[in-house]
């Protein structure tokens, strides 16, 4: 299994995912402002992963200052300056405010520090437990010699553990079900080439890296038997935001009639929100498009359109796979299930 | 007007699109053989502009062999020479095999010389009116203020003159007819990023380049009223063989209800294919995929996928704009009109 996180001692590593697949560099971290780094620079990506990381961090900083008088004040700033990192990361707020809730300044710093210790590598453990259940759930969906397309990155570097699309893809490999895996490059950022060719090439999956402009004709030959992606956001209706060429791919399978699977843990079903319309395209710099890594492509001042995401309609799912379960349409009975009553009455006064 | 290749006195200019869009090179050839480097490395590329390249590399070397006693024996191994650049490209035997037949060898070397330049320049020239035609053709089918979707390179750098689909787009933008052109990148060459996007930059023509995994949403979001695609063969049934990635934008533009255009000279049409399946589909070296550039963009042993084409039935295709007029399905029929009697034969034959 490959370790974007490792906790050794009195530091954290983090895999330098920007300079995969050519080299696995771990940054060798003792403080948040080491790990806040990581996160902003992109060294470290993926919601989940960039929750715990940034719980790690909080332990860290707090190793850091342990014989400083003002120990609490302290860290509480630190807190902060860790949720900043990346503020549209939702995962990574939830993540250290859950650990935070258990801060008690009565305490000696010693016992904090070995608490946060423990809350971090609980909120690992649960991640990893989360994937290992969607990979089970999406696993009974497929037959046996699959042959199945990804896009983007939904692994071991992007979660803790074996990932969501890809960990049912390595967990169906292992039960003998996969024949062969089509990997999308995934441009602008090239996740699919850079990170989850390399994972999947490590683990022996067979896979071919594609051109994303190739999935159709992939397709068309009758190579692809499914379709499994993850989500960044999911509406109650089933609307699905996810990595920008998802929604091509769902239009694509629905012409040539192959399941389309979205695999998510619950916590990405974003229960304000009834449908695809509300979420806001993030839009990138046009850099990203103009150049692929560091190698120009295009002429430098030229006009580009970068939106990192585009929203996939409900009615062009197959089915939503999650820790507790596989999700059939109509999604706003099936999601509803699984949403806390609270959570319930907020839809209910959308609408 | 961009010029791909310049004619002097005593040589022939070639530009290099192999370094555009950051360095505008012209590579100076003197001799057949310099052209055929030219064309084999890829510096020039573009059936329709080859075919015209070959002919003039005929000229440059009956000029440097002009006071040979061999003249004209060393001339036919020099023809050889050059057709044996790209055998797989059709047009340059045809056009260099053309301008073959009218050399006598009872005529002295100088009025040869003279009649290979006159030759390679009517060429250039009918090539020219040609796509002029398809241009006004597909210029009637647009409607004022039209968002265009295009993919590949299809504009001056391949052929001679405005270019085919990119032809049309430039001559609808010179009519007021064009507000704003989506430029696919078109891996894995990036000819859309490299060269369909510089050509359209030069002339002042509104664009935005994207990733092929944008199309289907920018489409979504009703930012585009018309697709229109190159074509490297068309079968009599309308099948079309173009740049991978060409079917992928059919199946978007049928789905979200948008006109599909190929735009193509009628020697496009080949005659003795009567469907898309006939079509044999060049795979290419798999560090296409794997790399962009120079640039290495996954793990460098990574089995990868390269279909340099696909093949769009005739079902998904609107209508096929030739210099001859606008084809319209059913295609057997609509095409059949322009083949010459011998090759309508031929396809019955085939049936």
């Amino acid at each position: 299994m490959i370790e974007p996180l490792r906790i050794l001692d009195d530091a954290v590593e983090i895999l330098d995912q920007r300079r995969l697949p050519e080299e696995e560099t771990y940054w060798h971290c003792t403080s948040a402002d080491d790990v806040v780094q990581a996160i902003r620079s992109l060294a470290i990506r993926g919601a989940p992963l960039i929750g715990v990381a940034g719980c790690y961090g909080l332990w860290l900083e707090a190793k850091r200052l342990k014989d400083q008088a003002n120990f609490y004040e302290s860290l509480d700033q630190a807190k902060a300056y860790i949720i900043s990192a990346r503020p549209t990361a939702v995962n990574l707020s939830w993540a250290v405010e859950r650990v935070w809730r258990e801060v008690d300044p009565e305490r000696p710093p010693l016992e904090t520090i070995e608490m946060l210790l423990q809350e971090a590598t609980r909120l690992g453990v649960e991640e990893w437990e989360r994937n290992r259940q969607i990979a089970a759930w999406g696993t009974s969906l497929l037959t046996s010699s699959s042959n199945i397309l990804t896009h983007c990155n939904t692994g071991s570097l992007a979660t803790v553990g074996m990932g969501t699309a890809l960990g049912i893809i390595r967990h169906a490999f292992h039960a003998g079900l996969v024949d062969h895996v089509w990997v999308d490059e995934t441009r602008p950022l090239l996740q699919g080439a850079r990170l989850t060719a390399w994972e999947l090439d490590r683990e022996g999956i067979p896979l071919s890296l594609i051109t994303d402009s190739m999935a159709a004709s992939v397709m068309n030959q009758g190579r692809v038997d499914v379709v499994i992606v993850g989500a960044d956001r999911i509406c109650t209706n089933g609307d699905t935001a996810n990595k920008i060429g998802t929604y091509s791919l769902a239009v694509l399978a629905h012409y040539h009639k192959i399941p389309f699977y979205v695999a998510a843990p619950t916590s990405t079903i974003d229960a304000s929100l009834k449908d695809g319309s509300l979420i806001p395209i993030e839009e990138r710099d046009a850099d990203e498009v103009r150049k692929v890594r560091q190698c120009q492509i295009a002429p430098p001042g030229i006009s580009a359109y970068n939106p990192a995401f585009d929203v996939t309609p409900g009615s062009l799912i197959t089915a939503i796979i999650t820790e507790k379960g596989v999700a059939r349409p109509p999604f706003q009975t099936s999601l509803a299930l699984w949403m806390k009553p609270a959570e319930q009455e907020r839809v209910q006064d959308n609408d």
